[in-house]
């Protein structure tokens, strides 16, 4: 089949999936108002891939000719990781900076796999590489939706997940191994898209000691498999199809669903790791390199769309000549473009897998961006909230807007500076208070990794040996172990006997 | 009649006054599903006017012996404003951190009009005071609801009043003057629950200069006047009722609403300033003190609510002992508690009125408080979703909990620590979310007024002699104008002739 | 005695006490240029003890008519507490922000001890009580200066006093003890202005764990007792009565000693705690509530002078009315304020210390305006030094500005707006640069507790019941444990049957 | 000559240069105590230009075979501005951050005038790009240190040069014009390692207008011109030779010294710009891309010396395991990676000159990095200084560490984690208070351009149009004029017809 059309893959739905959605049952998924949201932003991918102006950027052919997606190739190049990160901008610049879901998260779990089923390989001689290889031509050909599963629904945060209390459910763990196959229980949480995905890739969510073991288990699954129920999350959006009130939230729908996996089974050839625990914290580690990568393409177009409702506020209000308005203007541009410069150059400056030609994006510099968003996120929001104004909260609705009684005092008192129409700076208004949510802050802060995640793999990957040579001999402290960097340097100051 | 029943209270709102809502003209706003919980936090202070445990707080006794709200009567001590204080946050702690509407903003312009109005009576031989008085009188004896309309449309912010290019009526003027009063045009937005008020105090909401001097104007006003006309905020709540998911949404609706004045008739004896421009910048300066100082008062509750979320979510998550946890939380309560001593000390080292028997809570410190609060909210916000997790952005809705094929499920995995309901940790991480809305963000910053006002107001306040002079002796730096501390310190370093 | 003059504190100094500064032993510290520095700084408590103006307000009078130091009295009042504050912002206006040393960190010792030991002696039977009114009425009558010994020397930080490897003296202890005293070993770090004390309170760092009661011991100390050796803190001062460039560093050298106490005797009726290890932290608390009121009220004087050489140096530089400097200015008064703010509430709402007529320091509000300046600090000098400009770093030195064949030049060129002489320009720059000296810094961080000691003690500080209990309402989570203020208010929203 | 020696620098240097230090003229530069530290400072790039593990990085040959600085030539390529950066990196690394000053701002002048010239020549006619070349050659061939005099002394900050009022010499101007070439008067500050240097380049320090075009002159000039005087900046040091106590300020002295013109005689070959106004701000700007880029190169290396004492100082006090440490240290490396990646984007992705082979850096990049390294850097020392305690202000000297009486009770007790050297705790102590000095901290604010001027650099850099066109795109927003970018994005959400 190769790549699909949006309405190809809206019928590939149709697969009696157990969704539930504001405490109901979707009987189909394809009709269900608010569901649809998901699909239609999903479907984008489809539009795009059959789009001359972009098809080639999101596509790539096969041997035989026939095109499959750029992102469920292996990336072996700074090329192939810049050329992923223009796909993520277009994404994300069609849908108002978020991706759209299609493969936007499976595509960082199947690159994650990609390098890590190897090494297992190497160490316990197990052929996954093998699975994860006929698992992506299956994806190449059927051009499936992939969501990714990783959070797991956790318990007690205090404690590992054969440690937990009340049950030994909190992570997905393998509870029965068949000749076949293996059987899971348990469940995940924040499976963005999950409930309109074809395809799910479900791995472990942290590093594991011995007696985890059970729990380092990762595999790919079908959206219709037995056993496995998606509870949506309670949908942002108040009223469907009012782009007016809910531009952002009308439009995009992530759906962050929680996943069940009631004793689900998975058969050998889709298992990518059982039991090897080691291996469980480096295959999230490699997905986290992928995924914040991804989060910061994605965000540094997001902030393309904030620093501009920013500025068009300011003009639209008259302030845009005021001296801390400017100010807030510069900080929300370097805000941007700085996220810009240091997503990208996590595929300029990536790593070589040993023994391989695959490369991964530069795992510090893909921490240092995606912390560096999510610590400025609130900043960024308190000054579009002041630039803004109270109206932000104070509004009428499109429902007043648009009713005649009405609108001709609205037209004429909530208008801005000369020659803005009202309805433009209502609408703007209305966008501001859709990126400023409570979800837009839990999704910057937590999606791909949380702050503290972020701040833990930045000092563990710190060249400390650099940064203390680098002190000790400027202390005239000699301990005999300099830094290669530091050993070579002549003395200084000089001994020049003037 | 002195103090109400709510019953009273919500039988006086059926006057025919012209209120919208979400597009359509409100018949009954007592009978309107969303208005009525705006009604309801309303009402809450006609309860406790009521209740023999708070009564003594919220009433006083007139010589008569009839009871009346404290907040209706001159502020002439530091008693007076610490136990305004206090009645400010009883109102807000029973109201979930929002204290009920129904004289809080009204109150401070009631207080203001009656330290600025003797002021210009004094200049211009008007006798404002007099009506301020009987204003004052009228709403003691009819215990009404009183709202503050404050905050003009203002156009191109750029621009003053007289200014404005579109058309002039970007903030409230006299258009006309007749004998028996004054004709009033023009629009006030974010307008804290006017539509269920029983009176409306407006305000200038700057200062102006002469050119501008025909929106120099303040009167008092009924709901119900011929030609005013109020269109309800768009309001946050999605579903009344559910508390389970929104449960601060739910329960407080604050419906800050624009209200158009198309040619109201204000009588002579409403009216505290005409024209007399250079006082309706102190006007709006001490309307700002006394509102400082009860948004400092109400925020202090809601930080003490937003610590204890932080605090709660911490423990059901199993994080509590968690070192950044921790420091996160010291930040939290150190952010509760500073607010609370800044807003206190405003009230106990108030201003003194020249002439005069009355006082208003110290300007510096009101402002001080408010931008402490306000300059920090998003630091709060981003720790509390910091602590609390995705799970704040993907949570299931109270539906799927009550689904009984879901609650099973959802019971067993989205508990957190041992011995912790499913549904206390669900209810809390809704609170979460409804506590950091964009609604909560811009209230934070923009209610009370903005920042940037604040930040203005200090700079202006700052006693820059004493400040100087500090510097110019440690710098000896002689010009000859010491500050009368600095003069008369003794010489440093001594010359003790060693 | 009574109260002593400058001239009899200086005659005092000669006793042979082991002082050492920049490598060598000083023979007589009234003598010595960089400790004469320190001796006039503190003779200035003298000074102003014997000055009219000042008189009342730094000394009281004793039953028999003779006057001794208001600080050497125990507090019983918020009286007390706020006129204690006054005393200190008089020493610290006096000489530049840094107030006089005579008493300043000792009677905060003298506080603790005045209030723990109590404790101790109703638990224990002791009599330590006694000893400190006995070494009061000692103090009062030899008006001696007191410093304060607490910051042991530590080794390891990671390691309690008795865990230590290298040897067991990296915490003062009892090494021997005899029937008519104790002997102590050990060091103690940043013992400011001892090596021109009279007399030293010794106090313990840190609570104690049963292991560690050989280091639960405090006392008082001469400072020429036998086996005690003072090493100066390594002096800022460059030039020592070169005020033009140095006129802070120059003027005050608190000179934070090193203490070595090698085998040192400490007679029974100086001993104030011996062993009793559960007082060990109570007596450092309690220091530290009492000097971190000390701490925030002489760093509001000194705020009052930053803030002073911002605003001149802005107007010299001719930028004072430049938006961002306005924004800064406004910054750093808010800052001054809210230190004075906090500091002042600790002694508005102290705590009565049970069955006694003692008060104390509120600790919460103390931690708090403690941490409130010291995680500020650095903020303030970026925004002090950015308004300066560069001048601050490369200013030619006074030598160059008196020097006849280049007074004229850097007259003309050095100078800033109009009117503004190029000498105060100057003498403004040279103290800026002390004013932001890594020494200031480091003094604002950790003098007087470092900020981990403080976001801990809120921690521990917080009112976790009223806190939580306000969220569990606003949830609607009940587990029937409601704190008091929350259990009497009345349902929200209310049931008005309408 | 091509490459020099250090001798053959040093012995340059003798001639009857006007230079005072401290207030006195200084004979011989190169016997001076403390120019000396400058000029050995300087001497580095010299060793480092014969030492043949680096002469390939940082000389080129010429055609003729002669070696000569890289830096003196024209830079066309990412490559060239690479090798740059790698070279300004060696430089600083060699001298403890701070690079060695011999062509350091120099270089970023000639680079300045290599860009501009050109746009001078095409508007006027001129031959300003000849005599910049042959100025090139000339400085090749002598191997010259070049300093770079920019900011001039400025008076009243909120006026132009001409508008000046005490008189009209606050920036450099043409007070003669003859036939040979031009007198200049004036002065000009901050002009660093200029007393050591051979040629001085001097640019215009803002845009001007056309009254102001007097001062709109940039020349070459030798250091020992008639008229031409240095004043010393007040040095830091305070012992010279003392590398225990002052490891940084006893081994660098930028000496940012005052330069007076008193009517200089410039001849025409040495003159790049007389009058032409309206480029004055162009080479302004064009050496503030060069030269935010040498600051941001070298701020990465002092940054990842300043992370290495952070880290060593935690490791020596036995606190490397507490997690606020931890924390500290995290923040501390993103801070010296994320300048790292910023500055070296900036000659990534550089910015070619119209009709030109030159390059020149990312000017947005090169201000965004910059700004983010100054706004940070106060955060930097503060962690820094609240890891290392306050021993960073209170330790004693080298000398009484040296003296025998003190040394073994020093070892004993100033020591950290077993197995620490104290002397190594000390150097180290030492080597944090000289980072974190007042010096250290102007210098980053103000260095390379104040924060001020890269906040409004960046708005005027910021890319509006594609801001605005994503923010009116989401809003649905049409005013028929959007970006490139969007103007081609399919509609979003898309009409399936579902």
């Amino acid at each position: 089949m190769a790549i699909r059309t949006p309405e190809q893959y809206i019928a590939s739905l149709k697969d009696n999936r157990v969704v539930y959605c504001q405490g109901e049952r979707v009987k189909d998924v394809t009709r269900h108002p608010l569901l649809k949201i998901t699909m239609d932003w999903m479907a984008m991918d489809f539009v795009l891939q059959n789009d001359s102006r972009f098809q080639d950027l999101v596509t790539v052919k096969s041997e035989n000719g026939e095109r499959f997606s750029f992102v469920f190739q292996p990336h072996k190049s700074v090329e192939d990781l810049l050329r992923l990160r223009e796909v993520v901008k277009l994404w994300a610049r069609v849908c108002f900076g978020k991706p759209s879901g299609a493969k936007f998260t499976g595509k960082d779990g199947l690159s994650a796999i990609t390098v890590v089923a190897p090494r297992v390989d190497k160490k316990y001689g197990t052929n996954y590489a093998e699975h994860v290889e006929n698992y992506r031509k299956y994806l190449q050909k059927t051009d499936a939706t992939l969501a990714l599963c990783m959070t797991d629904v956790k318990g007690d945060r205090s404690l590992r997940p054969s440690q937990q209390k009340a049950h030994k459910d909190y992570y997905v763990r393998i509870v029965e191994e068949r000749e076949s196959g293996i059987v899971v229980r348990g469940a995940k949480a924040h499976i963005s898209m999950a409930p309109l995905a074809n395809e799910i890739i479900v791995l472990p969510c942290r590093a594991m000691l011995e007696d985890d073991k059970d729990y380092a288990v990762c595999f790919g699954i079908q959206a219709n498999a037995e056993g496995l129920t998606f509870i949506s999350a309670e949908p942002e959006i108040k009223e469907p199809g009012n782009f007016f009130d809910y531009p952002l939230s009308a439009s995009v729908y992530i759906n962050d669903a929680t996943l069940i996996f009631e004793d689900v089974f998975i058969p050998n050839e889709r298992i990518f790791l059982k039991r090897e625990w080691p291996y469980a914290g480096q295959i999230a580690h490699m997905f986290g390199n992928f995924h914040r990568l991804s989060a910061e393409t994605y965000k540094a177009v997001e902030l393309e769309l904030l620093t501009g409702a920013a500025t068009l506020i300011a003009e639209f209000n008259g302030i845009d000549k005021v001296a801390h308005v400017k100010e807030k203007l510069s900080w929300l541009i370097q805000y941007a473009e700085a996220t810009e410069i240091m997503g990208r150059a996590a595929c300029e400056h990536p790593v070589s897998e040993q023994d391989s030609d695959l490369v991964y994006p530069n795992p510090m510099y893909a921490n240092i961006a995606k912390l560096f968003f999510a610590e400025h996120w609130h900043q960024a929001t308190k000054y579009l909230q002041d630039i803004a104004g109270g109206i932000v909260a104070t509004a009428p609705s499109a429902k007043d807007y648009f009713n005649p009684e009405l609108q001709g005092m609205i037209e004429k008192y909530l208008g801005g500076r000369e020659g803005v129409p009202t309805e433009h700076r209502l609408r703007l208004v209305k966008l501001i208070r859709d990126l400023t949510s409570s979800y837009e802050d839990v999704l910057t802060l937590h999606a791909e990794g949380s702050p503290a995640a972020q701040i833990l793999s930045i000092y563990k990957l710190g060249d400390f040996d650099r940064y203390k040579s680098a002190a000790r001999r400027a202390a005239r402290i000699e301990n005999g172990s300099e830094h290669p960097i530091f050993s070579q340097l002549p003395q200084f100051p000089p001994n020049l006997g003037v």
